[in-house]
């Protein structure tokens, strides 16, 4: 933890915030908070800043806040991602918070196994939690927007044209020769929607819907690697691709 | 595991190999297969191809294996990776092998804890199965060339110049506030060694010595990204940078 969050609505009138459970033992326990200290914090959705111990107990850790600075830039990026196995999804969920992608849509698909959906991590309370961990660990307040679909088809046919609809669409598809960097690259600000499929990939009906609503097919190359570390590979990617990296040197 | 690695000793001079334990049980359970099916195999060290289940039972898998396909390209890249906790370390090493990474050096630190040293993790033996999980993840054959080390100063002065050699040096810092693409891009050939620190940095110390080694600081931004994410994103965005990424649109 990085970075102590704040609820909006915890932060007081007085520029005073009462916390206790888990952000009062990590003060207690990992930093060894003592009165007078700063300790790093933000504001969920809004700035960050510092906030000075006033007092700290076993039951309470009282902080005058201050809360000037903005949160880290965006990454311009949307991930629609077919749900991983509960055990991967604890590991992406954080992962994607941390890298400061905008929207994340966790949507059902053929191969994605019925009893994930029965899965406590995939409740909108723990998925949240996750997120969380993620802009903790990041310094970062800004929690991704989060949709969660169980059916594929009605998603991209009735939600994602409004949802997506000036966005680079990408689809990382290992049947595709294409690499990334054939693609028209997308302009400074204008955002990228990833589609992310489950292990075994995306089956043929579901890669015609996605090609049929805008999503180009690309290449990450032969290596087949796992959600949790190709999520991190394509972002950052996209980040050189949309900087147009060329070489000073 | 979508590879089936054999040692080559495993191979005998007819073309078969006879497996038991951890590969047996997979062949059974997860991939449900049966004699005359077609299994994705890899020779370590070697090339990859496809092997014929010519008898499977409660006790062997016989195979009739053919392997004349080239494992895939290597990333060009090198790890010096101050040894991460290790549970950390548990996911860190087949990510790492999964990428395709040529050379990895575990490295004693200031930040690192030295009780990491006593866990069973970091042995040699347990440290290779962790790779290997990778490349059957991958589908790669390459180990990553192992390198422990549990003396900073002296890997540094002593054994980082001859093995660095003719490597473009670089040093992921945050003070640093130079972007990456802002050092001279290397060769489409020529190897890349990132240095990556424990969790709260490299000391000034050690720093004054990676500068004095030859590596170059740059900053990968304000996100504070755990080593098991930054390593993926590194790797993606170097291989953008080698590619010198411009825009064709």
């Amino acid at each position: 933890m990085n970075l102590l969050l704040l609820e909006p609505a915890e932060l007081h009138p007085d520029g005073t915030a009462r916390l206790a459970g888990r952000r009062l033992a990590h003060a207690r326990e990992v930093l060894k908070a003592q009165a007078g200290d700063e300790l790093r914090i933000g504001i969920l959705g809004g700035s960050m800043g510092t906030a000075r111990v006033v007092h700290l107990d076993a039951h309470e850790l009282v902080l005058a806040v201050s809360a000037q600075e903005p949160p880290p830039p965006r990454a311009g990026v949307d991930l629609l991602l077919a749900i991983p196995r509960p055990k991967q999804l604890k590991r992406v969920l954080p992962a994607v918070a941390s890298l400061g992608v905008d929207r994340l849509v966790l949507v059902n698909a053929a191969r994605v196994e019925k009893s994930y959906f029965q899965s406590h991590v995939l409740t909108e309370d723990s998925v949240r939690e996750y997120l969380l961990q993620g802009l903790e660990q990041a310094k970062d307040t800004q929690l991704p927007e989060l949709l969660i679909r169980d059916r594929f088809r009605p998603f991209i046919e009735d939600e994602a044209p409004a949802l997506f609809a000036s966005h680079q669409k990408l689809l990382p598809h290992p049947p595709a020769t294409a690499p990334l960097f054939g693609q028209p690259r997308p302009g400074p600000t204008q955002r990228i929607v990833l589609a992310v499929g489950p292990e075994g990939g995306w089956v043929p009906f579901e890669v015609e819907l996605l090609q049929a609503a805008g999503f180009l097919p690309f290449s990450l190359g032969p290596r087949v690697l796992r959600t949790e570390v190709a999520i991190p590979v394509l972002l950052g990617q996209l980040s050189a691709w949309r900087m147009g990296v060329s070489s000073p040197g």
